[in-house]
């Protein structure tokens, strides 16, 4: 059990008494203990939803003067954007917007534009392949279209098992006040304006 | 001479040569030496305004997690992007964007929109008084809004006797290539998106 909740503690970094609870409810298995734990995260960030984000912490992060991030991640309480495990959420995001060039939060901030755009870029690259598997083709690249463009879908970099989303929603449920990424940008040197 | 050489070099940041070709030009007088080498600067800009600026450096600046800004300025080659006052300048465009929050970086980035709902505002604001002195003083709360609203027109928080662009040329005259200030973005916690 003590092994157990180091696992879990390590892969969701919640609480221990979170953790306790959720090996409990999963039987010590570790895997769904951590689904327990994301429910938990998700379900209290809509519970909490109502209340004003109206706190939260701007972190940056420059890779060798020549690509620079900004972050803006809200919370509730200026307590917990003071609170070290929050910071280093935030700066991971900064890292994390340099390596993978997201160009979105989230799949809600896609335009409809860059949807049609891609899908039919997609379209044109599958032309010719049976018209049976064509819609899971396409449906498959789009997937993947998300994954690569919106922050919150990206693997993320500390921990590629897991998504940036699943980080967010660990973070809420240890945490325990709605937590929302507001915005970012990326600068790279001589990039087109 | 010695004193007005160095007098020279603490306010524009000139190198040596610079600074005793412009006082021996300007028969030591430092106001007319600075006068001289921001000339230069500003012909240098122009001279050079047509090479390339692909290299260039990128800085933030963060205000106690509830600021933080981003700035990007080029050169032409990385040899200055890698200099000192180069970087310091950099740095020092940030740490203002942050203190004084211009919203665009010159003039002509203003939108003919917003200048004219500014001339609107100011025209509200002096309704009434004698139609000779009218459009002077229109015109003298304009430049103060470009004043306000551009990084580049603003007096320079480090040295509030010359303005960043005086800075700019300045780093021009001295470093022999041309700058350019490309971007900076501004984030403030809570701010409405």
């Amino acid at each position: 059990m003590v092994d157990a909740i180091k696992k879990l503690r390590e892969k969701t970094s919640a609480g221990v008494v979170e953790c306790q609870k959720a090996l409990r409810e999963s039987n010590g298995d570790v895997e769904k203990a951590i689904e327990i734990l994301r429910k938990q995260g998700v379900a209290l960030a809509s519970k909490k939803a109502s209340r004003a984000i109206k706190e939260g912490r701007i972190e940056s992060y420059i890779h060798g003067g020549k690509i620079g991030v900004l972050v803006e991640v809200g919370c509730e309480s200026d307590f917990v954007a003071r609170n070290d495990d929050f910071k280093n959420f935030v700066k991971d995001l900064a890292m994390q917007v340099a390596a993978s060039y997201p160009r979105y939060v989230r799949k809600e901030d896609v335009p409809e534009s860059a949807i049609q755009k891609e899908t039919e870029i997609i379209k044109a690259q599958v032309e010719g392949k049976p018209a049976a598997q064509l819609e899971k083709i396409v449906q498959g690249k789009l997937t993947k279209f998300f994954d690569d463009a919106c922050l919150l879908e990206q693997p993320f970099i500390k921990d590629p098992s897991v998504r940036v989303r699943d980080v967010l929603t660990s973070m809420i449920a240890k945490i325990g006040e709605n937590i929302v990424v507001r915005r970012f940008v990326r600068y790279q040197v001589g990039e087109e304006l």
